[in-house]
């Protein structure tokens, strides 16, 4: 018997003995982080509302209670049953009934209602027909993306369950090390932008965080042929801990099964499906471009299927000697900060991930209390002496301004803007400028992964800033469903039938005017003298954005029919920048991060910037807070224990 | 074709070309970091005396000509020819021709007079035969260590020949990495003593310096299971490095090679011999003390067969991008201070190894003086605030009072001394205390490894202090050779004798009096109080040795005869302790080793040392040299480019 075998059939010994004589449990095994517990007798265990979370605090296990598959009622009348009990306005799309695990997952326009007060809802569920209910969100706007990844989360259900007893095991096999160290090896994003990626190592374990690109070097990713760098090679990490979807932190994840691992990827359920969206979008770019991408779409699917989704909070033991807990990091739609509580209270390293330390529409600010935290590993994007930025209510009535100056002059406005994150951003901002009459009504025309990208949000109200889910909830005004608001999915015919139409906003993809529709929109609109183009986000050297702020009004741009030709185009529209939409924190919100940060830190790593940002930050974390700060170099490695 | 044939083909015209018309070169190979260049007029290309040096310095790289085999004359002519040529004085012991490399090794009591001024009795020697003679030193006392390895080599010829070709083809590989870097881990003896071990690596090359075990831990090596810790294994590195032959850097070389390394391993001859030496030894006393010994000899073996030796001061291509220079470290015999170019001009490293920094009496101190040096991995074994020892003249005068009052009482006196550089340097003191007559004249006995050690010490007499070079060269005043000195060869017996019979000085192993003969001697004369027991080394707290230093005297002791028994003795003879005969400079001396090191380095990495004498020595080089300095942990990595 291996040692996990032992370990439960101890674990089933100390169930039986703690749950009513009446309740028998027939198996216990592990699924990824979780204990799963079978029961013949599910409705009497549901019955005890506490018990679940006794037998979690006794046995400090995540636990998760399923009927054992013999005694399950027939899906046909379980059904009838679970929608006597689930209220009608709970907007049920779906109920999917998994017999091999005693599952049923209901799909629902709230899943509020479904759930209950405390559960009570749920557990009335389980009451009746023994199967064990999982909530799922209907997305109020259809997203493709959150249909695949259901659908093929769906179909691999019975590889996945291998998948997930396996990394079971492996999480709760017996440490084996007789030696205890902490160390981090940065791999990328050091004295630079792109690429993050750390391994953190104890000598039980090693934990890649982030595996992203480099924007303007894609593909050149030394830190992956250092043999030593990823602790020997991809298949010998025991966990992926993604922090947010950003292609700069998340592009090679799907590369690392190319390379053997076949490990868990720890992140938010937004962050799995918006990394699905964008790595998909970047095989797609790379092909465009010509470029041979790294890796094939296949291996995205290859990384969806390991994922392992975890809520903020949520106290997860991803490793003999390493729980996670993921905060709201407050930059885009799941990003986390993320906290590692090693050993038996031997070490505590937070990587704060890409953060924004004030609230902002779309998110509350990053999270900075932690139980135990000696060091810290922290974004510098604007550590610089003076990257300070315009503050948002500034920056939102400077975009009002233009705005209202731009509809005067009778025109269009054109947005180019990222998809994910600063989008939705700007959505609100017009969404209540027109609400409230600040600027007049007319259409936001969306395109892009913009709309797409916009209905995952909606999916995950959860991750969004309190009021704003609370008008969602339980106002039912949810902003990103106005009227304003049109998705561009008629090709070249809309747009140039927007162009010829009324006043309108357009807000289009790509955010550094590189590729994608903004071209499109350059060639309808670019040379009306009328019509005004708006950037609210950082233009990188060498873009044509960036060439565009600067004043160049001869323009080269393919001919829309194709076929090579490229044309120039004379730029005469209005250009226009409004500062302070990032979704970084700057100099002050970093340094305020730290300030209030509970407790401080001993130790802070100052990486993802550029190498005068992380030394500038490094410098002044230390004057300020005399603690011992580094600007590390990639491929270094520290030792905190 | 492969880019190294095309290479080999290369330099073959190049030498063609300069060479004169009616010199044929038949072939041009690698052998190590060695270009070997086959002629078939060996004669006319040793006519020339400086056309080698050129050739060398056209193509920057160390070349040997030998004689194309189908040229040869027969050996028994050429022996005739060669004793005609070489001074009787030389003393040759032995010719060995070896017909496939067309080399004749030459075994002679005095190798100069073989060599000749500046090399003309050599070149006479090939002018006259075509073969390429080598030199190597006879024993002047008999070695079995020496012997056995040349042996050993010699019927290991062929393979060596391979293993060399191999590692010649490997060092002169194209460089693939498109990436430069530099950077060191810390495997072991960080912020402790023991276990020497670092990893100094490129984007193309991993170079392992040193891979000692920790006296005390033996056999537990943290490092060498973290798999990222070599450069993901054993058998990714290019090349080992080892400062010295002391088991805390040269225990686990061997281990190596059990692990999968099949590469060179650069030392000094002496280290090379002295390594061989003591791990066979280190296997031996593991067996005794029931310990699972981590490698068998025969590893010891491989080792020595993949070793190519070095002389201080020879500029070595190790590496497609690395330069290794060994210079003196004054510390133990072939001890060495390495120094790395890396790429072309890129950055340079200076590990130090053990150093002595003033002159002892066996070595001449410490070199410090680089064409470029940016980093410097220094020891720190004295390097607290308080390590200043007594210095050498003092602790001789104090030895020669200790052994003439102990003279006086008329007993023995006992000296307990490692087998390799103290006991030697002890020799040498007792040598001249007697002829000079500032002590009586009596039998110094050496017993243990110690006399093995100076017959090694005897066999590269290059590697002494010069004026002690200068002594046995030219005076053929070999001190090690005096009458005083006599070999314990008779075991049990012959102690007995020694110590019924008339006033004698012992210098026994251990030396810290942890096992080994001096434990017989102990037996032997321990109770005598007219005897006197004299440390002249450190004494680790848990030693045998340290417990007599501090005054017990109930010394638990094994019965001669074995059989488990243990018994009490009570210890009677006089305890001195002379300070100041240690191998390592002290605090003052490290200071002075970076005062006056030219040209001074950015960085200091303080290793080698515990945790105190690390960060004082780290803090006070900061502070009085305003330098870079850090007092690393194990298994850190540093980037310095």
């Amino acid at each position: 018997m291996s040692s996990v075998e032992r370990q439960l059939e101890d674990l089933k010994a100390e169930i039986t003995d703690e749950v009513p004589d009446d309740i028998s449990i027939s198996d216990v095994r592990y699924e990824g982080p979780e204990l799963v517990v079978y029961t013949r007798h599910p409705k009497k265990f549901a019955q005890d509302g506490d018990l679940i979370r006794r037998l979690a605090s006794k046995l400090r296990k995540r636990i998760t209670v399923r009927p054992d598959p013999d005694v399950l009622s027939r899906p046909s009348e379980a059904r009838a049953e679970i929608e006597e009990v689930i209220p009608e306005e709970a907007g049920v799309t779906d109920l999917d009934f998994h017999a091999d695990t005693g599952e049923v997952v209901i799909e629902a326009a709230k899943p509020g209602m479904v759930i209950g007060r405390h559960g009570s809802t749920l557990r009335e569920i389980t009451k009746r027909v023994g199967w064990t209910p999982e909530v799922v969100r209907t997305p109020p706007i259809e997203s493709s993306t959150v249909s695949n990844v259901r659908n093929f989360l769906k179909q691999e259900r019975e590889e996945r369950r291998d998948i997930l007893e396996r990394i079971g095991r492996q999480i709760h096999r017996r440490q084996m090390a007789d030696e205890q160290w902490v160390r981090i090896t940065t791999l990328g994003c050091c004295r630079e932008v792109g690429r993050a990626a750390f391994v953190l190592s104890t000598a039980d374990t090693r934990i890649l965080i982030d595996c992203g690109d480099k924007p303007g070097a894609e593909g050149e990713v030394p830190y992956l042929q250092v043999p030593e760098a990823l602790g020997a090679g991809a298949s010998n990490l025991d966990a992926v801990v993604l922090t947010h979807a950003h292609l700069d932190h998340s592009a090679l994840i799907p590369l690392l099964f190319k390379y053997g691992y076949d490990g868990p990827i720890y992140c938010t359920e937004p962050t799995r499906d918006l990394m699905g969206l964008l790595t998909l979008d970047y095989l797609d770019v790379a092909a465009k471009e010509g470029r041979a991408p790294p890796y094939e779409s296949e291996m995205v699917r290859e990384a969806i299927k390991h994922c392992i989704p975890i809520e903020y909070g949520d106290v997860t033991d991803i490793a003999p000697d390493v729980k996670l807990t993921f905060h709201n990091a407050g930059h885009i739609l799941g990003s986390a900060v993320s906290h590692f509580h090693i050993g038996d209270g031997l070490y505590n390293v937070a990587f704060s991930g890409d953060i924004h330390y004030d609230d902002t529409r779309l998110f509350n600010g990053a999270v900075n209390e932690f139980p135990r935290v000696e060091t810290l590993v922290m974004e510098s994007t604007y550590g610089g002496r003076n990257d300070y930025q315009t503050d948002q209510e500034d920056a939102e009535r400077q975009l009002v301004n233009v705005i209202n100056e731009a509809h005067e002059k009778g025109g269009k406005v054109l947005i180019p803007a990222f998809a994910v994150g600063r989008s939705q951003e700007i959505m609100l901002v017009l969404e209540e400028a027109m609400r409230k009459g600040k600027i007049p009504e007319m259409p936001v025309h969306l395109d892009g992964m913009i709309w797409e990208a916009t209905a995952i949000h909606t999916t995950y109200p959860e991750y969004l800033r309190d009021d704003l889910r609370d008008r969602i909830f339980h106002d039912d005004e949810n902003p990103f469903l106005a009227d304003y608001f049109n998705h561009i999915d008629g090709g070249e015919e809309e747009r140039q039938e927007v162009a010829d139409g009324e006043q309108a906003i357009v807000l289009s993809t790509s955010g550094m005017v590189t590729g994608g529709p903004i071209m499109s929109w350059l060639r309808h609109v670019g040379s009306d003298p009328d019509s005004t183009m708006v950037f609210v986000g950082y233009q990188a050297q060498g873009t044509l954005g960036r060439r565009i702020q600067n004043g160049w009004d001869e323009i080269p741009i393919n001919d829309r029919n194709g076929g090579g030709r490229s044309n120039t185009m004379t730029m005469k529209m209005d250009v226009k920048t409004v500062d302070g939409f990032s979704g970084h924190a700057d100099r002050q919100g970093l340094m305020n991060f730290v300030r209030t940060m509970n407790p401080r830190p001993e130790k802070v790593l100052c990486v993802h910037g550029d190498e005068k940002s992380t030394q500038d930050l490094s410098s002044a974390l230390y004057h300020e807070f005399n603690m011992r700060t580094f600007a590390p170099k990639n491929l270094e490695t520290f030792r905190f224990k």
